[in-house]
């Protein structure tokens, strides 16, 4: 919710689902820059400020904005209660700034389900368990606190409102040729969300799977249906009942470039060199992606690992290495932060071998240099020049006949 | 605190009262416009916004400056924590907007102190008793839950920061010899706060002659003592100790344009129609001050009863009293919205039987016309016409030699 007209619209669409007879329960996030607003507060007053006052600073966000959403509710007539996260239930540990959901205990919602009223409820916040203090989710927060409590009450579905129609094949702003995929499952999207797709959070996405809930991403501007989010049985169900189309190999192809590549230089090729670079990373709580070791110079006896991270670590990481120096005994580090990652995600490619003869092929003929391969059952990423990634996911969008106009390679979704 | 700049200043200053040797609690109210810019975004959503809602809503504005300010310590290198009224032990009745102060139970305040800590505690706000539910106390919230604080943790003084340098012997706009009045009793202190003064409500300091706290009214900006609000024993004591000079027999005289009169013309003079009228006026929550019938006009068995209420109420109570005309049988209704009420204080007046007399000289000589009369044992307050009111207001400071280059008339503290 941008501002009050934008909040006005959200009341109206609230109220016709509650008026269609839906019991609804509304998550909120911040309004319009309300965070950025009261994080450069922060930055006037304090160079390095404590998260829990930090956390106490940004919650007061949602709080506007549920207050807000609830009088405009009012407004039209229904009944609406606003709800901190703690009042909601949201038990969290104490890592403030991300903390963890450790339980959910919706009473005051169910109560307030049960007499009639329309619960908002603060997105991305909590109360820790053992010190009582206000803590928030972090980053998808606002996303995962709507999981977490659908799950909690058993809700049929957890809707999440974005600017967006819904999951694309791939960026539209990269592929205009791109199309919504009306289902997807968990495991695609996990992959999809970890590879740079930005319109689910992992953590929400993982929250939904491990409840086996339903998530319908869709946009709050349309009344069309967007994308489901669902386990592999239930597509299947929803193919067998005629409700969606047999589901296509491939779901979606996406680019990352928020990542940076970090070599290593002249390693000494010996057990133990590599789990001490890793060792040194962890510790600096720096999140490594893909990790690539060359094969060793026989005549020098050692080898260069690159890896990568998200750029916003990579000076950290570079400061934890150069600490290590002596210890591991490299010659030099390397930075390198125009590489872009990109992914093909798909859970047909499981049973499917030519994919990566496919994928690469692709890039290929596209004249794109591969610098680093990772994959897992239901992805393959490559490494890539920045300046080749949209060119890339180009190739691979066509490639595997996922334009608007062109045909699927699809596939039944019973046990294939 | 308007600004990042005023947050850090006050930091500074509660910084140095900590470091000086004392356990600090601090007290916040939202900063510069918050609470405006709240009100105004809820105006744009709803047209009768739910209480329970706008006390969410509005409650947010403390909590952005308690962790603002909480950082800003934390910069200067002391631990400050915030707490939310709820999380302070701040318990109130469910009256949203306007929540009275059931108990308080600071137990996470005393950890916090005992930790070594600077607590730093939303004022204004609530949580009540039988909801849960986030309450507002209303006008004057702010200082009422700093001295209900101060009084639950047995604090030696609670300390009233303002953007003056206390309390005057009138308003120095008014009257620009006015001088800063250093000691004046609770009692004083109430009449002058119910009858315009604006420096402390009267709530907060109801609460504190209730706990027998002194308050000290001081300026943000400056370090020198402001006004001790205390006991007349606490007075005696301070003056027997040499720490107070004599207090003069009238410590103020205030104005306050804010009361309309209302007249009600032709009212049958016969019992019960006075307790009639102002049935209806209590019945629609209007809070009424002085009132005056005056001697029936024989010829006719009818007469006039005046009264004032505040000009915000005055429709409200024209309205009230309209749907009784035909119960009460009046002839007409009066509104004068250009009165003004001018009052003297001073707990010296109790034994100086002159004051009445000096009071009314005064006006006299400075041809004011006196409307309505009313006093208490330490006040005595006139309605005069609003152009009066300045002129009123002077002589009277004049007349009973408050004038900072004046003979004030001072009586010692103990036994008079």
């Amino acid at each position: 919710m941008a501002d009050a007209a934008s909040v006005k619209r959200v009341a109206r669409r609230i109220v016709e689902t509650k008026r269609a007879g839906h019991d609804v329960v509304v998550v909120v996030s911040a309004m319009g820059d309300t965070t950025d607003e009261l994080l450069e507060l922060a930055e006037q007053v304090c160079e390095n400020p404590p998260a829990r006052e930090l956390d106490m600073l940004l919650t007061s966000g949602e709080r506007i904005s549920m207050a807000v959403l609830a009088m405009a509710i009012a407004d039209l007539g229904e009944d609406a209660r606003s709800y901190t996260g703690s009042q909601a239930g949201l038990i969290t540990d104490a890592a403030h700034g991300a903390a963890k959901i450790i339980d959910v205990t919706p009473g005051r919602i169910q109560e307030a389900i049960a007499a009639g009223a329309i619960p908002i409820v603060a997105g991305f916040q909590g109360v820790a368990q053992d010190t009582k203090d206000i803590t928030t989710l972090g980053r998808g927060g606002s996303d995962t606190t709507a999981v977490a409590l659908a799950a909690a009450l058993k809700a049929s579905v957890c809707e999440i409102f974005t600017d967006v129609d819904g999951v694309f094949s791939a960026d539209p702003r990269v592929v205009p040729a791109a199309r919504k995929v009306p289902f997807i499952t968990y495991e695609e999207m996990l992959e999809l969300a970890a590879v740079g797709a930005k319109v689910l959070h992992l953590r929400c996405v993982e929250y939904a799977r491990r409840f086996d809930l339903p998530i319908h991403v869709r946009s709050s501007f349309s009344q069309l249906d967007g994308t489901f989010v669902l386990s592999p049985e239930a597509i299947a169900t929803a193919i067998s009942e005629g409700k969606a189309m047999e589901q296509p190999i491939i779901s979606g192809v996406a680019a990352d470039v928020n990542d940076a590549k970090i070599t290593v230089v002249g390693v000494p090729d010996k057990p133990g060199e590599a789990a001490a670079i890793f060792r040194a990373l962890a510790d600096a709580s720096i999140n490594i992606d893909m990790i690539v070791q060359n094969i060793s110079a026989a005549t020098t006896g050692r080898t260069d690992v690159s890896f990568t991270c998200p750029v916003g670590s990579s000076k950290k990481a570079l400061e934890a290495l150069e600490a290590k120096r002596s210890a591991i005994a490299f010659e030099d580090l390397i930075l390198d932060d125009q590489v872009a990652k990109v992914s093909l995600v798909g859970a047909g490619m499981r049973s499917h071998p030519g994919v990566s003869a496919d994928f690469f092929t692709a890039l290929a003929g596209a004249g794109i240099n591969v610098e680093m391969i990772s994959t897992s059952e239901i992805r393959i990423s490559v490494v890539t020049r920045v300046d080749d990634a949209k060119r890339a996911v180009q190739a691979l969008h066509t490639a595997f006949g996922l334009d608007a106009d062109g045909e699927a390679v699809v596939y039944g979704g019973t046990g294939r």
